[in-house]
């Protein structure tokens, strides 16, 4: 059985579990991070732990989780396992008892011709709550992605009642025309940690970024769309709801992927 | 330790707990009812079973837990542990192993003053992802709820982007007004058990019912506020964010209140 961390202690996995007479895991009142393990590294801490923090600041959970109980807890994890290379999830539960797990999976990972033929998305109509904060109210995200997969496709994205075409339900979404990235103003959509090394590749790589995301209207005008998270690094969009998009700048979304792995 | 129920048999209530590590759980893909049992009675039973019917219908949230079943574990439960009054809770986390549980506390009751004097409740701008659904998607009502418990107010009022209040974070809204009682038309709010004898009592007292929510902008000119749920029963509202409402109707909540607990 896998190894867990459960308040700082290394447990089985079967003892990461969550009362369910617990009044804050019934109403979800929880946080979490989801990070990448790779050659026992564990990449862009720093940035998860903040936007950890930004999380519980934004629905006000305290809790008293070190930085640095939650980074040795991760080291303890890795060696408890001798872990290499894995997908571990931070779950911080709020209330009067405090909780924090850790658990991991295997790497997760795509197949290349993701990469190189792009995935197709389907549209879903949908505001989150709190969209900057990592919370475990996630139900429409499930949702949404459960329909997408009922029609073939590999995430959907989330549009607003005005039209805008925010983020996937596990990622951000991004459009290029000419030397220019879109993507939508940070107040709008979860702060990825992924988003902000690909928004630094991309100035990098010459291009401006607007904070103006797409929109229903105008999305087959861009030269490429694309999505990211941790897992996926940079993913070209082929098709929105079965209509396929532009290939153009994929090249360049390609360049924007590498760039921004080489910095994990 | 009390008991409780998981997967249909009775264990100890430590053992009602939630894989941190499973996707449905993280995220919140679950539905749940609240209720009440009363002299070893399930108070509204079918109405509580055909309620989450709709709330698993709502989310596509299959499962293999029958009525019988479900209806079997609340009487074995209550056999366990010798229950007489209790506030009961079923939940059922769907996926590819769903779970069913039940537990339960000491019955939820609040004091005599709280109807013969109202209670404070404070306003709170937001908007619910399937409204009707009673599902664990609940941070916006916690949030909520500890604002107006900051603010020493027993309920927070959920109130939409076009100042209508709808519903409590765990009851439903009304307002008096001559012989009319108003309220959130169905497809808006939670189907609250006790609002479908709330309005029955009503139109019994010889009340007509408008399915339009008070606003922003009239809920001062009511002859009464009240908020209702499984465990309050009706109960009238006194101030809401530090403004006093008028009493005039407080003994129609009171009638209201006493027909309705009359059909339990």
């Amino acid at each position: 059985m896998r190894s867990a961390i459960r308040n700082g202690k290394v447990v089985g996995e079967d003892q990461a579990v969550l009362p369910v007479a617990c009044r804050e895991v019934q109403y979800s009142f929880s946080v979490y991070e989801a990070l990448r393990i790779v050659g026992g590294h564990i990449v862009h801490l720093e940035d998860h732990l903040r936007r950890l923090h930004a999380s519980c600041r934004d629905i006000s959970l305290g809790h008293p989780f070190s930085d640095a109980m939650i980074e040795s807890s991760l080291k303890d994890l890795i060696e408890a396992d001798g872990i290499s290379d894995a997908s571990a999830r931070i779950l911080i539960v709020g209330g009067p008892s405090p909780l924090f797990f850790i658990t991991y999976t295997e790497l997760l990972s795509y197949p290349e011709s993701f990469y190189s033929e792009g995935v197709a998305v389907s549209l879903y109509r949908g505001e989150r709550f709190l969209p900057q904060a990592k919370t475990s109210n996630l139900l429409m995200q499930y949702i949404a992605l459960e329909e997408a997969k009922r029609k073939g496709c590999f995430e959907a994205l989330l549009v607003n009642r005005r039209g805008m075409v925010l983020e996937g339900t596990r990622s951000n979404f991004y459009g290029i025309s000419g030397k220019r990235l879109y993507t939508a103003p940070d107040e709008l959509v979860l702060s990825g940690i992924t988003r902000i090394s690909v928004l630094r590749a991309a100035v990098e790589l010459g291009y401006e970024v607007s904070f103006v995301p797409p929109t229903l209207a105008n999305l087959h005008m861009f030269d490429a769309l694309f999505i990211s998270s941790t897992s996926m690094g940079a993913m070209p969009v082929a098709a929105v709801d079965g209509r396929a998009m532009k290939h153009d700048a994929w090249p360049a979304v390609s360049q924007i992927c590498s760039l921004e792995r080489k910095w994990e």
